[in-house]
Order: structure tokens, then sequence, then C-alpha cells
């Protein structure tokens, strides 16, 4: 193993590789009925959240996460006003979400609260809105609560979850997508977290093949830098019910009055470009 | 120390991070008057150069950072004739050079022959292109090269170096910048890898600061991931002694004829789209 006391260590058996962050101390560590979590104090990257030995969040680079997750959905949605996000328990894509004016309600379905309760100590940047009235927190199973919500609620589903393995194994699948795809509204679209396009293109071929067969007219992936997950590079799979291409409200996003610190409105056109590799093996519609 | 015999370890220390990939063996590791060079063979990147305990390129990944050091400079450029690439010892830039066919000459002066040496043997693909008739492999001091150069006489410098410690270090300074701006003819382009956006910041300030000193007259950051970096996300910049803005061979490289696995005519103009943070941190002109 490769360990020192002095470093968390997250390795990347299937790719060989290994991404390391030099702590001051492991602040906490607990089982919750689904996973562990652990804190960590690092030296130059803040406070980093570890989930069954993944890095999730870190007080440095999550910005980059959060807003790629939210504001590029949120702009393509012409009337984005039922959000829903499924996981997402450190609250900063809830709070990116609420800086949009249109949302008037957003649900969380977090299965863990262990997560939320977490980040409210050891993030508090992130669960700043919190306690908006738009936003409700729950805190149970987002496959059920998906199943049971009613036909075309939903503007937007945001799948913000941890990887296809453990609780989050069944965000990945058509049961899933299908159950989506009937809460979504006319213009509905999901975007889900879709993890490196380096190392994983078999998962997000999977994630186009069960989109598509749950009826989602049209994904689209889209790329960001996330430098403490496995590859550095990340990405999500934006679908929509409609097909529009690449239609998106650019002039709210171009005159967008929330501060950022990595999305803007030339970001958002630049981030949906695949590279040449990614775009042979990706069969899009 | 974070160290273990299965694994190569490279700790950014400045932002207390660290990459490992693990290794089956080390191939080969010499001292040469300029630097260290040692050769792995990991489990899934191949084949891995690391100078001076920093990776420098591997079998897998090295495609990214090859086709953005060059296509977007050459499709820049109204015609690319003659070029120079400083440093550039595995090869893999001048392969990518030799690709366009507008190109007529490419001076390669690598101040290190080990690297390019040891590049034949353990990245053939990437030097596959060494016996063309338009390159001419030079073993020497590049920032001499460049000074002794005759005025207007090539058309890109391409500055394919290692990190601003060491040799490199005086290829990141006014004084170079000057050389490299009376070398090049009228529409000429320098372009240079820059580092990490979320790391160094300091250094691409430092680099635009000189580069405007230099009087080129615009510079403009190009990004892309790179796995094996420090962050995994890397940057270039590319400065044109005239101002054209994002002003490129479009067509050209929309009908391109030889074969990319990252670079596209789409990628190129995605490339050039500073984030917010990076383009509120840095002055561009």
């Amino acid at each position: 193993m490769l360990n020192h006391p002095d470093w968390f260590v997250e390795i990347a058996t299937d790719a060989g590789s290994a991404f390391a962050l030099r702590i001051n101390a492991k602040l906490h560590e607990e089982r919750t009925p689904y996973q562990t979590i652990a804190i960590y104090d690092t030296t130059q990257f803040g406070h980093l959240m570890v989930i069954d030995g993944c890095t999730m969040v870190s007080t440095r680079d999550n910005f980059i996460y959060h807003e790629m997750l939210t504001h590029p959905a949120l702009f393509t949605h012409p009337a984005p006003r039922r959000v829903c996000i499924i996981g997402g328990g450190d609250c900063g894509t809830l709070r990116e979400v609420l800086k949009h004016p249109e949302v008037e309600s957003v649900v969380q379905i977090e299965i863990d609260e262990r997560v939320t309760r977490l980040a409210e100590q050891y993030f508090p940047e992130l669960t700043e809105s919190n306690h908006d009235s738009r936003a409700t927190l729950l805190f149970s199973d987002g496959i059920r609560w998906i199943k049971d919500a009613a036909p075309g609620s939903l503007d937007l589903i945001i799948i913000d979850s941890t990887d296809p393995v453990g609780p989050a194994e069944g965000l990945f699948n058509t049961a899933f997508y299908q159950n989506c795809y009937s809460a979504l509204g006319t213009d509905g679209i999901l975007v889900q977290q879709s993890e490196s396009p380096l190392y994983h293109l078999d998962i997000i071929r999977g994630m186009y093949n069960s989109l598509h067969t749950a009826n989602f007219m049209q994904c689209h992936s889209l790329f960001f830098p996330q430098p403490i997950y496995p590859s550095g590079w990340w990405s999500a799979i934006l679908a929509s019910k409609v097909a529009n291409e690449y239609g998106w409200r650019q002039a709210a996003a171009a005159a967008c009055l929330f501060p950022t610190r990595y999305y803007n409105a030339v970001i958002h056109q630049a981030a949906f470009t695949p590279p040449q590799f990614f775009a042979e093996a990706i069969t899009k519609n």
C-alpha cells in the first residue's frame, strides 16, 4: 500500500494511478448505515471529505464541479422552476442552483443525513443557502423518491452522486432513468456526473445507452477539470427530453448577475466540446 | 516520504498534492550533465519518462499535451513554414508539427541529447518522424540558438520545456522572449507550455508580463487536461507579434486530413476559453 500518516491517498485501482493530498490531521471519521465518511484538514486544499476512500469535496477545488454540474443545465432549460437534486449531500450543488432567481423550489434527496451534517460543520460555505425558503432537504432514498414523483412535476433533475458502486449504483441504470423521464415536464433535463473521460469511457457509454433506452432524445457530455478526482479530469451528461441540440439561454448566462469562479457564458459553450477520441468513442444522437 | 516500490510518486510540494503511477519496473536511470532521467514501465500508462523527479511523458496521455502545444499554434499562423522547437527532446511535439504539410523546416534544439536517445528507445512512436527530411535535430542550448537566429527567420517558436527551474529557467524571462520576438517574422507566433492554471497563476502572470514587455502584441492561454501533471490540468500561452484576436485557419483545421486524438477544430476554439477565476486573475490585452 501507498500510504503515509501525513497524506490522504486515493488509489484508482483500474487506472493504475493515485492522487494524494498532504494533511495536517484527520478531523473526523464515522461509519454510517450507508458508508464511511472521513474529514481531513489538508495543508493546501482546505477541508477534504472522503466517502468510502474516495475524495468527494475539497474546499479548494469544489467550485469547478459544483458550478459545472448546475449552471450549464439551468441555463439550458428554458424555465427551470422546479428542481430536484439526488445525492448532493454536501449542499454545494444546492447552493449553486439557488443562485438562479427563476428557481421556485429545490428538493434535495440525500440518502445519508450525516453527509449534510458534516458539510454544515466542515464546509459551512457550501451549506450557506440551506435555509433558503425555496429549499427542502430530505434524507431518504432518491431512487424511491423519483419513482413516486408526480409525472411532469420537475423541470430539472440533478444527480450528484458518488461513483456507480455501492449506494449510488441504482442511479446509473435504465429503470431509474425511465422514472426520471416520467417525473420531468416537457422540456425536462437530467444532468448527472459521469466520471473521468480518460478512465471511464465504458461507464459513460453505458449511461448514454441507458438514457437513450429511457427515451431521452438528446445527450451531450460536458468536460471540466477536477484536480482531486481520478485523472484530474471529469465529465457530466446532460440529457434532454426534447432535441434542441445545444440550444441554451445564452443571453441570460452572459448577463449572469451572480458570482462564479469557473463557469461563465463562454465556458458554457466550450465545456460541451468533446475531444476527438471521445467523439469517436461515444455514439451521440 | 510518500513512497512505495510499486509506485512512482511525484509530489507537488507547494500545492500539497501528489500524483502516482503504479509501476512494473524501473527500466532505466541515468544522471546526464543536465539532469536525472528515469524511465518506468507502468501498469496502465505504458512507459513513463521522469526528469528530476517530475513526470514528463507517458505513453497513455502524452497525445493531449503534444497535440495542444502544436496544432492550435500551427492553425493560428497564416502560413507556418519555418518552425523551431526549444526543448521537446521526446520528439512528440516534432511529430505533430510535421503532420502539417505547410511546414518546410523544423529545427529542434534540445539541450540534452539523452532525452531524445531514450525517447527513441522507450517511446518509438514519438520519434517516428525524426527522419523526415524537413526535420533537423540539434543538441545544444536553445537560449543561445534563438539569440543567434537571423531576424525574421522563423514563423513559429514552440517552447516545450520542463518547469521554470533548473535548465529551463532561462526560457521564461523577458530577455529570452525579446530574442524570440526578433527571430520571428511579421506574423510570428510563440507558444509555450505554462504550467497548471490552478497551481501556477503566479508563473502564468509573470509570463504574460514578460511577453508583453518583449513587445508581443497579444497573449492568449489555452487549457487542456494532462492527467500525469500536477493538478491534472495544464495550459499553454500563445503569443503573437500581431493582434488578430482569435483569428485562425478554421477551415483548414476543420478539413484536417491527419489523425488526432484530442485536437479538432471545435476543441481549438473551446481550449482558448479561460475559466472565470483565470480571466479575472490574468490581465490580457
